[in-house]
């Protein structure tokens, strides 16, 4: 299987993930920004501000060149060119009823012969529905438990430590799948190809069952004071802990398309009060929950 | 001089700077929430929400203990107790013709003989005025001055390169003054602590210049939606580069009085578009501009 063939398929899937979108949003469409990176490759990043999603990045990269030194100590490797690309989605919605969501699906090698994939999906309601939360994560165990019955509880419980703002004690939301360096110990590469590509096509069904739950209810002043505060938590992870965002920062990435994962609006209040349905949302910011039952 | 006396003299401090910012404000007053750390000692975190200051923190804190292994370590130092106390100001007011304002001092000592002072005030206005930034630096020039001239340009120096969003290639504000580890290499304990004393009396001055001359401005649309995506930047600097900030987000320190320097709101827009009138704010966001002349 050659790179080529996976980034045409990412390609691929980021056209099909928009279609999809802009067709549940109803008026917004994609602006697209096509970008090339001065070390070699580039990238599609497409950016919706939409009726109802209020701000969206589906982006679509495939870099390439002399790996950064930095990175060859820490794989303890020579000197050697990498390759990388992948597909990577936040959605903010405006109504407070519909969760902020996140998926990613990567591929990574390197010419002395590295290779892995990565990804994951995680879900952010900024309030927890229980039947909605179950919904999620059944239909991740079922993508997942066509490929390896072993990879939901894995995966489950990796989103679970990885999507989790430490300094708040609290999980980003009530988490999803997350999964890297999946490479010939984990199965042969068109085994986990067809399984990340499995999981980048499921995302869109995945968010139109979330998103058509909720998108047309009503909302009062104080749930949408209540989602502005959550985007706050959200940006905090983002900046503080999400290795992504940090790596991007550090080596002087596409910083507009890294950053298209911030809300359009945020909040944060000194010890903001939660109501007592916003304090049932916050009792489920925990690891280890059994959503999938 | 004992420590205690240093802590008197900056909760003394907190007092002080309370005082004139609520006569600044005309209605908002500080509420006070005191804290103590599970390991030793406590602080003094006071929150405004003013009429013209949107959201402000004034915190004192004095906290003591075993030194954590990762920083005897870092300095190289056997088991040793400590003790660190200051005062830490972030003021972000509702009008955008009046600047964000930064301010820190501090002092540490260890059972085992270590001690220094540090701090600084720095400046972020969403618009600049040449001529209230000539005023600010200058004021701090001053103030230097009045103890060691080379103080002034050695600290303007480092507020430079400290107060530096590096992913933007832009400084955060207009600078002004940082400094650190200021020990018995650079003078008597008493004149030191006379210094970092007067950095933050000259604070209520410095800023009440600054209010005064704006904060009865009027302002448009498009001038407060560019302040709140400048605020989104001050953000990204606190969450991403600022050390103190990611040494208490580490350290399980008391988060809510941490996270203070947050604005009540912040924007974030793909590619936000400067006006030309906002052009000319972004092209002085630079380092090494000489403002005091």
């Amino acid at each position: 299987m050659h790179k080529s063939y996976i980034k045409d398929a990412f390609m691929d899937l980021q056209d099909h993930i928009c279609g999809r979108l802009e067709a549940l949003d109803e008026e917004g469409k994609f602006l697209e920004d096509a970008w090339e990176r001065p070390g070699g490759g580039g990238g599609r990043t497409r950016i919706i501000q939409g009726k109802h999603i209020e701000k969206g990045g589906v982006n679509f990269s495939a870099v390439s060149g002399d790996m950064p030194e930095k990175i060859t100590k820490a794989l303890n490797i020579g000197a050697t060119e990498f390759f990388a690309t992948g597909v990577s989605i936040v959605l903010h919605p405006k109504n407070p009823h519909v969760p902020i969501i996140h998926m990613n699906v990567r591929y990574f090698e390197t010419t002395s012969g590295l290779w892995w994939f990565g990804g994951g999906i995680d879900l952010t309601p900024h309030y927890v529905d229980d039947a909605l939360a179950t919904d999620f994560h059944k239909a991740l165990k079922t993508t997942c438990d066509k490929h390896d019955s072993d990879y939901y509880p894995e995966f489950k419980k990796w989103a679970d430590d990885y999507f989790y703002i430490k300094h708040r004690k609290e999980t980003r939301g009530i988490g999803g799948i997350f999964f890297d360096r999946l490479n010939e110990e984990r199965g042969k590469k068109e085994d986990l190809f067809n399984f990340v590509s499995d999981v980048g096509y499921a995302f869109p069904d995945l968010y139109a069952n979330q998103f058509e739950s909720n998108y047309q209810r009503s909302f009062s002043e104080q749930e949408k004071e209540w989602q502005l505060h959550r985007r706050g938590r959200y940006v905090e992870f983002n900046l503080v802990w999400d290795r992504g965002t940090k790596f991007g920062l550090d080596t002087d990435g596409n910083i507009e398309s890294i950053l298209m994962s911030l809300p359009a609006i945020a909040q944060w209040t000194y010890k903001y009060k939660a109501g007592e349905k916003e304090q049932l949302t916050l009792d489920k910011l925990k690891k280890g929950i059994d959503w999938a039952g």
